[in-house]
């Protein structure tokens, strides 16, 4: 089976009008697809509404006992619901799921780890383990698109784990691939590809394979926050996934395609 | 296909140990089943963290549209999802649903009503239409356990809508038999049944009929708050439900049956 795994992160599903483009996007993708989505502004501010304080380490969140909660009304209610509602609106079948849905994705907590030198304890954060593709095959043969929050499930602690998106889709990917299927997997963000010049909007490298990937890091093309994203891309295809796309929630059949060499 | 339909309130699924006993009855059922919950007493404890004001006319809920944002977080992130851990971790397949997902429940939005002589609008409520039994069944011929949220979906808005989870219940039972199932209803409260002395927790009304019903009205024996609760299960019953229980959550194949005359 040919399956589209689409990440799309907070800044594009908390705006109605940008997650309507998206999703006007996604709609028109023929064959079977997932969504993946985030929501991290909308934890934090609805976090601050509740007097919950968000405190991050290396721009990811520390998920104490409140904020796990908070992390499952706003990525497993509210978010999740919001793009279900508007998929069903268009006459689409979906169903808002988190890894203890079904059991579809097991993850364990991760321990406290070093980090700039002091011990860091990310708290209800996990790692994930496995992703039962069968479980997301069978809804998708029945015609239906699952819209998975980046919540794992720990089945020794019996609770959710708040888990990257991106890491997320990676994983659902992969698993698909392990299974057989034909994999592609997109992560929309608001630029339209990777640039080679961060102040040219229009300078996409349309291809990076992990030979290219080393020369783009040596030569400084690609720093930041792109680094951990291309690598997660590169991890994909390591794993199956045929093709990755790093593009605009406008366009997510474009932008900058992640292939092997 | 037997399927048992368990309704349960939101005093017994928000405390730990009282929704730990409840699962531990609900996964004795044998055969196919499905739980419907509530959640109002957390919605309303979220909504006053969040300096929204929960206001209520005759026991319902005026839902603002933040007020529907903070139903679709409880009832469809919080509640629905932390039942699907506890379920999950006794190693039952269980997914949590709103009416949006797959489209399984569908409603109009109530227009304003006239009430003790004033007009009130509800607000985000909504009325259902129809259940897609079939896709219930689905979900279960495969072994899964629907975990179904108080949130019918409205086609026309787009938009989720509050819907009352004594009557989500019935709805669901009631178009699981005109599917053919053999369909039991099991409505769990904080008592052991109704009761024929209000202040004698075991003077349980073993059986309860249509007929017996008017009698029981009319003799003041059931009085207030019971009646619509009674009035609902006599309402499946008629729309094709073999039986309907009124019981504590402690003992679901007990407490009150009402049936047929």
């Amino acid at each position: 089976m040919k399956v589209t795994v689409v990440k799309v992160g907070g800044a594009v599903v908390e705006d109605p009008s940008s997650l309507k483009e998206l999703l006007g996007e996604f709609c028109s993708l023929p064959g079977a697809k997932i969504l993946v989505h985030g929501g991290g502004r909308t934890a934090t501010k609805v976090a601050s509404s509740m007097g919950v304080e968000t405190e991050m380490v290396e721009g990811r969140r520390i998920t104490t006992a409140p904020m796990l909660e908070i992390v499952t009304m706003v990525y497993g209610g509210l978010v999740g619901r919001n793009i279900v509602c508007s998929l069903s609106a268009k006459g689409i079948a979906a169903v808002s799921l988190t890894g203890a849905d079904m059991g579809i994705v097991k993850a364990h907590r991760r321990p406290p780890v070093e980090m700039s030198g002091r011990t860091v304890d990310f708290g209800y954060v996990g790692d994930v383990d496995s992703v039962d593709a069968k479980a997301l095959l069978s809804l998708m043969e029945d015609g239906v698109v699952p819209v998975v929050a980046p919540l794992s499930f720990d089945p020794v602690g019996g609770t959710l784990l708040n888990t990257n998106a991106d890491t997320m889709a990676g994983k659902v990917a992969s698993s698909l691939a392990w299974e057989g299927c034909d994999v592609s997997l997109v992560y929309c963000f608001e630029k339209k590809g990777v640039l080679s010049d961060p102040d040219d909007d229009d300078s996409v490298i349309r291809r990076i394979t992990p030979s290219s990937f080393e020369t783009l890091k040596d030569d400084g093309t690609v720093s930041g926050g792109m680094i951990p994203k291309i690598q997660n891309a590169i991890d994909a295809i390591s794993s199956g996934v045929g093709k990755v796309f790093i593009t605009s929630h406008r366009n997510i059949s474009g932008g900058t395609v992640i292939e092997r060499d």
